[in-house]
């Protein structure tokens, strides 16, 4: 991937402080394991915090940033609405990609997006989960093999209650007999969003390679495109109007 | 139609209390000519206007109503936030239709749906629009031509804002050298939204026959389709899990 | 429903003509069991199958149809090509409506339309199957709790290849498994098209209510539009060109 | 762009040879002028046409081949009927991605991908044609601005008898009043197939810079995605099942 690809994992880092389990399974908190795996694979990474001034998504981290990762949980609602305003500008305007990880379907930003209420069902159960692959040719998948199961996990189920995705990547099943849209890719005006199912606060997901795998192809699928900006307004006419 | 089919024709009905070239044409009101003509198809219509209390979308009205259309322009800013949650909650909840006309794709309202700017490019130059039907098996093209027009209209042109449409069921030619989807179907919780693009404050496109069949259309379409609530949050399995 | 729908109810008719246990199931035929259920919603409904003369298909069955639903499983082949053909024209030029069911995804008229191979995963093994909803506004659910089972029935798994539904109505859950994008809407032309997983020729499937529940609703939203006929070809300007 | 890609420019040839004015464009016809542009980006290039034997489409070239690009007017149905089978079987199961050029929307294998007439509505007049970008995060439309021109082309018009395509990237605005779905996606199987509407025989529309670079895009976003092969029938089951 290029090296030019700037990405900035985000984490509410909260879990990780107050929970021994959480802190079992990622000490440095979430953000790092996702952040030590993208460092790998060549691309630039910085990581941000909900305890940050701003954040730490101040407008000069976002004009750096081509894809944004979202990790929350527990503190949707201490996120202010100014950097959630600042986030959709980035993606609408800018084309910066943004995916929205796991609880992150809760986030004021995916749901500001959306323009649904992006609940969904849940259990913790600690069963399977297995997610098929829908769409064999997309990017997204590169390197997978046909399903991958995360071996113990919280339920999610449908419905979910987002905008049918342009593109639907993964569809989930479920131990105890529920299915889920778990991998969801939206054009959101110049910018590129996916939802992705896996990770947990207190299992060791973000460890396992095919999750890894399809983070890696989604930053990759999600980096701005380069295409024209929008204008909006007042247009003078090609043809003459008589 | 269905006599039961209750409609809410909604209007900002400003500018018609203000402007003498908008009081010329429809001198009682945009929602009265809307809410006239669908009057004459069978359905059950009431109207709302900003200036009422809660904009007369009480959580009463809002209870009795099948399929909501609005209208608005210059005072997108004057609705409440309380009335677009109280609305966005019939839409996603209860599966209210939303029909969005013309301007009304800078209402706070629709906004909040799409999660986008929902901006366009505009003119002003009385010039000619055409739109063609694009899907020609959808129930809102009933009783059409393959194309209609638009004698004199204000322009909207791409780049549109919005999510790609569920169904793209128009497009518009402008003769100043514009394109715009300018019908577009969207699902959204158990609820569906219809945009319409055609509509002017000052010349009289809702009385053209084409537009009344549109819409007419739209609000059979819109209706709630009388499928299951949405349930969240904890879920019993259904298999026994170890 | 409108007493004026005309349905068209097609069967291969040849393991209920062979096998003992199709026999027990449905003696008279599957399409009896679904054209009695059809026939009690008020629409007007005849059947045709494999071993009539142009398989009860001619041109002239064909312009009295509204909707034609479609059962075939261990002959495909034998339908002519020239009947397909015959099908796929009243699909797309007259918006005649094609629901198909089960084993008539690898139907020859199923193939055609989709452009893939239509194949997927299969295992017979009297497993259970949950049909979750994922549409909650679409008119084919109304009705519907949020999912139904199938208590036991053959798997049928994704890859499924066919294209993205324009709306994708079900996702089923299996016992073993896996998953599958099982009630599929798409517009082709100026037709409809519903595929709906379940049915089986040993299993009594279309006795279930919320399977003739679902085949009753699929039956509405597929009827002609009535919208505008496709003119192809050579096309006059509306603007002079210099 | 990757220097491994390989790109196989098939064109029918056969009015370069007959047609003078056809000549003058394209001397050496269509595909040479295509080839040597995207030779010029680094990918690997090679030609075929049609009165080559097998239509230069063998087993072993099209197993070799990343992306193929079609041109096609006049002799769609001298295209053998195995030579398609085998272009839809590598686009399918390979993943291998289909360019199609202008008239190409006649030809067997579009037909044959998408499962319609995909017919549409023509006119012969050297009229202008704007392309506006609808989807602005999309790969295809880097380095675009908001539109681009053709200044004289053939009209092509609404209804074009296709699936609504997976994401619509162009919309055509013609001179004379019509619109057009001129640039549309589509996931098929493993393979991903984009439409361009683009081209002339009798016009330099090749040459233009901003033609160039979409068909240079649309290489890179068409190309295989190494996602998981596709397979079908008896699956064992992960759970146990009585």
């Amino acid at each position: 991937m290029s090296e030019e690809l700037r990405v900035t994992v985000w984490n509410e880092f909260r879990h990780e402080k107050t929970d021994q389990a959480v802190k079992d399974v990622c000490p440095e908190g979430i953000h790092t394991v996702i952040a030590g795996h993208l460092s790998e694979q060549g691309v630039s990474v910085r990581t941000a915090t909900l305890d940050e001034p701003e954040h730490g998504l101040t407008e000069a981290v976002l004009a750096e940033t081509d894809v944004l990762t979202w990790w929350g949980h527990m503190a949707h609602d201490e996120v202010s609405d100014e950097i959630v305003d600042r986030i959709h500008e980035h993606v609408i305007t800018d084309g910066m990609g943004l995916i929205v990880l796991h609880s992150g379907h809760c986030s004021k930003i995916y749901k500001k997006l959306m323009g649904t209420s992006c609940q969904l069902k849940t259990r913790e159960a600690n069963e399977k989960e297995r997610l098929w692959v829908i769409e064999h040719g997309h990017p997204i998948v590169k390197g997978l093999t046909e399903y991958f199961e995360i071996p113990q996990t919280e339920m999610y189920g449908e419905p979910f209650d987002v905008p049918a995705p342009d593109t639907l990547v993964f569809v989930s099943w479920f131990q105890g007999g529920e299915v889920l849209r778990s991998g969801c890719c939206y054009h959101r005006g110049r910018g590129k969003i996916f939802y992705f199912r896996p990770g947990h606060e207190t299992l060791p997901i973000y460890h396992q390679p095919e999750v890894q795998q399809v983070i890696t192809n989604a930053v990759g699928w999600a980096a701005p495109a380069g295409g024209p900006e929008l204008t909006f307004g007042d247009h003078p006419p090609l043809e003459k109007i008589d």
